[in-house]
Formats: C-alpha cells, structure tokens, sequence
C-alpha cells in the first residue's frame, strides 16, 4: 500500500488527471474514476443495508461519501448473513516516522468496521515496497515501520482480533500465496494494469502479488485453520444432503470432492481508490486459485492544507497536520495555511457565501466532525456567508486539536510490548461464526490443498 | 537451480547450441562457451594450487577437466591464504522424486571441496523456481525436495558444517537480501540475461535474486554472525593501523567508516556451466551491495545413455541410470542403451579401436572410475581396439552397481531427524579461521548496515 499517493495531486492544472497506486495527479473526477476501475457507487440502499446488518449506523465517512465506491459488499453481506466468516485487509505502506491525518482516515473506518462487524483485521505493513520504489535503506523503513505501526495501534484497534504484519517479517508465511499468484500473472498483465518499465527494478515486477496475497486466506493459517475445518466441514455436509436428495449436480460434486476446494472465507479491504489496480489483479486471479474474490470499499483521497490539487508532502511540515503537531502548531498550520472557498472581504462574504468545494476548512470538517447536525447547521451558515472563514477555522482548529492531542495520549500508551503482541501470529476462534461451530460427533479431515496454481 | 537443463542436450543435429538455465541443445562447444560467457578455463598452474593450499590431491573431476571453468579462484585463494574466511554454495530444483547419476557429480565435487577447505557449505533447494517453472503444485514440489535433499545427505555432507534450505522454508532468512538484489537488478537487465519474455509470470522475473540472494553471506546470519564480526574488527584495526601510520587514504578511509562496510567474506559456487547467467547478474550486483563477488566452478554437462546429443528424461527411464535402480536393471541400461563409440563387428573394433569421444560407457568412467592408472589403461585398450564395448560395459556396470549399491545404503540411514537437523538455521563458529578469533580485550561493536540496495 502506497501511502503517498491519496494526498499527492499535482498542482498542474491542465493536465490530465492521472491515478495509480504510485502517483495521483490532476483535477480527479471521482465518478469517472469509479467508471474506468469498473468498480459501483455505494448507492443509499447499500448504506441502508450496512446499517441494519452491522445493527450500527452507517459511518460518517459512508454517509458522506468520502468512502464512495465498492466492489461485491452485496455479495460479502449476502455471505455474512448466512454465516460465512470474513475477515479485513488494509494495509500501509510506510513513509515519514509520522503520519498525518489524512493517513488516520483508512484505519479509522477499519476500526469502524472491525467493530461493526466482529471480526478478525489484518494490516499489512508494505515495508519492501518502500524500500523497492523509494531511496531508503532496509534499516530505514523498518523503523519507519514500527513508529507508523504505533500510530496504527493508537487509533484504537482491539488486540484481540487484530493482527499487523510487515513483510520483512512475514514473508515465509505469506510465500506459498504469493507464489500461486506470481504463476498466475504475467509481466505482461503487470505491465498493462501498473505501467512497468523496462528500466524498473524486478522487484517492482512481483510486488503485485505480494500486496494481493493477504486478501486470500491462506496467508494467514494461525487465524483460518479453524475457519477453514469447519467450512469445509458444512461444504461436505451439503455436498452430501444434495447426493442423498438425488439433486446433485456435477459441479457441486466437483467442489465437494475436489482435492483443492477452499473454504468459503471472504475478504473487505477498505482503501483508498488509487489501491484499487492491486486488487484488479486479485480478483482476476482469484478464481484460477479457489478462492473468494475479495470485496473492496474505496475511499477518496485526503486533501492537502493548499487545497486538493495540491502535493501534500512531508518535506514541507506545512503541507499537512501531523500527529505529532502541537496545538499551536495545528492552530498556525490552519490559520495561515488551509485554502479559504470564502470571499475576500467581510462584506463579500456576507453578500455571497463560501464555495465549500474548494474550502480546506469544510472538507476537513467533513472527515472529521462526526456530528451531522452541527456540520450541516455549519455548512449552511457558511455557505450562505452567515459564517466567516475566522469562525470555520476556529471550530475545525478545536476539533482537529482534540484528535490529535487523543491520539498522541492514546499513542504514548503503546509500548514496544503491544507492538509485539499485535504482531504475533495467533488464532482468533473466539470469532468463528457460531453456525459454523464444530459438531462434537463425527469431526472431518480438512481437505488437502494441492491446487498448482 | 535447475536440475534438468544439464542432461537436456536436444536430439536436433542442426541446430545451433544454446545454453541457458532451462535449455541445453544443440553439440555444446565448451571451450567456446567459455568465451561466450567471459570465464576462464581451469590451466593446470591452478590444479597444481589447489593440490598445494588443500594438502589434498586435486579431484578427478578436476583433472579430467569436468569442471573445467572458473571464475576468480585464484582470487578466492589468495584469500583463504592469508586468512579470510569462504564459504561453499551450490543448490538443487527438486525435480523427480528419484535421482539419477548425474545429478550426483555436483554433490560429490562439493563433498570434496568442503573437506579439502572444511569450510561452511549451504545448499539452496528451489522448490520455488520449480513450482513456477513446472506445472507441479506447491504439495508435489515439497514432497521432491525433501526426497531430493536425502539423496544429498547420503552423498556423505558432514552435518557438522552443511546448512540445506529449501526456498519455501528459508525464503523470510534470505528476504533482506534479496531484496536488495532486486533493487539493484533491471527487468531489462534480466530479460537481457534469461531472455524472459512478456508472457512469463512474475515470479520468473525475480527468481534470479532468490538464486543470487545465498552468494551473498547476509543470507546466513546463523553462520556468519561470528565471522562478520572478526571480520569487520581486522578491518577496523588495519585501518586504525593506516592512520596512526600516516599513510592512509580516501579511499581506505571509507572503507573503514563507512556504515554499510561489508566482510570479507568470500563464496565458492560449484555448479555446471548453465548456471552461469545467474551468477554473472549475482557478481554484477556485488560490488553495488558492498559484497564479495562469488567465485565459480563450473562442470560440463553429464551424458545420457544414448550418447550427449540426447535428452535424459526422466519420464524415460532408460535415458539415465537412477539412484533407485537395483543392480539388474544397471546392468540392462548400460547393455543395452549405453551408446557405443566401438566399431560393429569384433574384426573392425581389433583393427580401428572404439571413438571415445561419443562412447558413453568411457565417458561415464571418466566421471565415476576414481583410479588414473586403471581408466589409462582401459582407454588405451578400447581406443586402440585390445578391448570391446562388451568389456568396457562390464567395467562400467560393476563401477555403478558399486556407487548406486552404496548410496542406496547410506540413503536407507538418511532419517527425517537428520533431514531436520541439516535444515535448522545454526552457528558454525568451530569453523571460523583461526587468524579471526576473538581477541578477549576490547571488543568492538560490528558495524550497522544501512546499505540502500
């Protein structure tokens, strides 16, 4: 996972907007995005359902549409309601020792759903990707790594069925997946959905896999080995009802008694849209491998102070607030930096309003001001000029200063003992679905795996 | 490694050779492979040196120019001479369950390499490869490895000092380096090389590194821990000794303070000559990652029964004599499908003598009849037509019962303890060179890497 690119569009205003997992540039029309990646809007109706399934109300990031567009959440809430397990897959891909607020949205709203939802969290920390697409030594990014990895923990995960891994150290477990995805994809394929040169290093060439291989169970057998017994398990069992009830077909033979047949065990990876060509990839490759094609919440990106067109950078500490940013610090960074949509004098603004798409001071709000009420009496008054830029500013200083400051008091409680309690590989069975609970009579073998994918 | 392109010169008369890791065809040219691939042929001055620095008469092999290529041993020998530590390396893609002659000739060469220097060896098993080469699932290339890697113990490695790893188990250990090889290491680069094309999978693309990755000491710390650290304190005090002395230079200098200084630790790479191309982009990428370029010995290739034009296969098991073959059907092979360099009648062999060049029954001695004096005197005797192709088979069939006799015995005492044993991570320190001992006062911290490779 790129880290970079959500909060990097160009300032070049003419050009073509132009999104990857490694760059995002030019004015980005989000529904033309959701067109090209051939990815859905989240239509109100799956707002709806998310809400009476998870028996929470929808995230404010889904209400207003900052997480916007999705792939087969219908299909994973279908599973889900029936019983199937499924677990979350987000990821980071490590940069400066501190993180900013826009790098806080993902995993708030996977702390959101891991809540929501009670179910086992996967985090991928992609430290060899930094280290392959970046000038930085294997030393640099583990400590990168672990700083970034505290700041995760500090959102306020739940140690009991959260595991964050970095590839550095997890690789052997995740090598038998990446392999059977390598196989599957060609340089060709690679080259057609991340634009791969020539001159780029071989590393770059496999890393897609790498990335793709925890939205598939198999990377992770100390959480899935009894999820997995007891899929199989009722796969059997319905495998054999049907034979008995004379009503089989040869392709529910063929899953039933197939050597390779994996367990029904579905993925949700929330990310931001730019991520979306690594999971392309997956999805394609997912059936030739038996597995669930992982369902896929995208979010927009995070703007930066200057507006969002412009490069939000950690060379430049006033691109962004950062969580390690005191409350002065926060209040100057707004007050003298973040894009103003209002009008120029007082009287102006009064007579005709601020523009709230451009305004820093509203968008930020929108990610961060969880009562709706206040936003929308907030985006009438300003919008309507009832409310100056001043006022807007001081309300989202407030509001931005009080997460930071829990953050780091949250933060400065994670030890190097926490750390590594999260990243230690171990079984989650107290999640196991109940419906998929094991029978004490007549336990099955699991199935072999030998698919040669 | 690839284990079958050495036995897979293609049948076709015509065509030109061509020698890569997974292709052997066409009549290969030795000498002019070495001109091809810029090694050097093994002249006797450098027989005579490793019979002198090992105490240890030179292998046959040696003196019969089967490994008859090299690069930088004399390097690596200067090197051993004043003290500096190596290391032997060579690897195995499991393949078929059961072995056959040729893929000994490696092992038996390493053997006595290994106890000629007694120096650590590490033997690199790449199921990986072979599962993104084959159509073989990740079950069947486990399975051939550990069969494979019995077959090794039996040919005799001194547990003592012999660390085998399979990729799939050993791939976490080895990820830092390789990655830093595949950073330093263009897809230009490796198509230029293995002539990958854009319909090969990903994995291929970066394989190379995974091969490269055990020329480089980094991928052992459990051995090397210790020799690093004497290493890099002789460095230390050479350079301390430089500057007191007044003669020091930039360039010393940096080698002494510089973070990412690397030991001189050396590595010895037996293997036949079609792994080359691997070793060629590993010695590239050296001296960018601080290392010592490996040295190398390389074999020609082992014939098949039906002469070295022909492919050994072993869907065919008639094309090779194999480690599981009892003595009847040796004797069966060789009897019937060893083709003959002697002449069709008895009157015509007594008057011109056999063509050793393409007689397999000589050319396998030439490989398995340790005694000079014995194979003289038989290649005097069938060459000049004092023996027939019945007597040489005859002295070649007992010469195989033997070995294959004696490798099915000691492979019968191979047990999966032992299996386990020469696959666990583990210090060598009894092996390190007595010059680089610890000195008990004022120890030195061993310098940090922050290589960016």
């Amino acid at each position: 996972m790129s880290s970079d690119a959500p909060e990097q569009p160009s300032t070049n205003q003419t050009e073509e907007p132009n999104v990857t997992p490694w760059t995002v540039s030019g004015e980005v029309n989000y529904d033309k995005l959701v067109n090209d990646f051939g990815s859905a809007l989240i239509e109100p109706e799956l707002l709806e359902r998310i809400a009476k399934v998870t028996n929470k109300g929808a995230h404010h990031f889904l209400k207003r549409k900052i997480f916007y567009s999705h792939r087969d959440v219908n299909q994973l809430l279908d599973a889900y309601e029936v019983g199937r397990p499924f677990y979350l897959y987000t990821g980071r891909g490590p940069s400066s020792d501190s993180m900013h607020l826009g790098h806080l949205v993902p995993f708030m709203f996977t702390k959101y759903l891991q809540e929501a939802f009670n179910v086992p969290l996967v985090i991928q920390i992609t430290d060899d990707e930094k280290f392959l697409w970046k000038n930085l030594s294997l030393e640099e990014v583990r400590k990168m790594a672990i700083e970034n990895i505290k700041d995760i923990i500090a959102c306020g995960f739940n140690e009991d069925n959260t595991f964050i891994f970095s590839d550095l150290d997890y690789i052997g477990h995740l090598y038998p997946t990446i392999l059977k995805i390598e196989k599957a994809t060609t340089a060709s394929q690679a080259i057609g959905i991340f634009g791969f040169r020539k001159e780029d290093n071989i590393g770059k060439y496999s890393f897609p896999a790498i990335q793709a291989a925890p939205s598939f169970y198999s990377s992770f057998p100390h959480i899935f080995a009894e999820y997995e017994k007891k899929d199989l398990e009722r796969k059997q069992k319905e495998a054999g009802q049907q034979k008995s009830s004379k009503k089989k077909s040869k392709v529910q033979n063929n899953v039933a008694d197939n050597e390779s047949t994996k367990a029904d065990i579905f993925c949700l990876i929330p990310c931001a849209i730019d991520q979306d060509p690594y999971f392309r990839m997956t999805r394609d490759v997912a059936p030739r491998l038996q597995f669930q094609k992982p369902a896929l919440l995208h979010s927009k990106f995070f703007p930066a102070l200057q507006g969002s067109r412009t490069k939000m950078s950690s060379s430049d500490p006033n691109s962004g607030v950062f969580l390690t940013d005191t409350p002065k610090q926060i209040k100057d960074k707004i007050n003298k930096h973040a894009f103003s949509g209002g009008q120029t004098t007082k009287e102006l603004q009064e007579e005709l309003g601020a523009n709230l798409e451009v305004d820093v001071s509203y968008l930020y709000l929108t990610f961060f001001m969880e009562d709706d009420e206040e936003l929308e009496r907030i985006r009438v008054a300003y919008s309507t000029g009832k409310m100056l830029t001043g006022e807007i500013k001081k309300i989202l200083i407030e509001v931005l200063q009080k997460i930071v400051k829990q953050h780091q008091e949250r933060r400065a409680l994670v030890t190097d003992e926490m750390v590594k309690k999260f990243m230690t590989p171990r079984a989650m069975d107290h999640l196991v679905p109940k419906e998929s609970k094991p029978t004490p009579v007549k336990p099955l073998e699991p199935a072999t795996q030998t698919n040669k994918q």
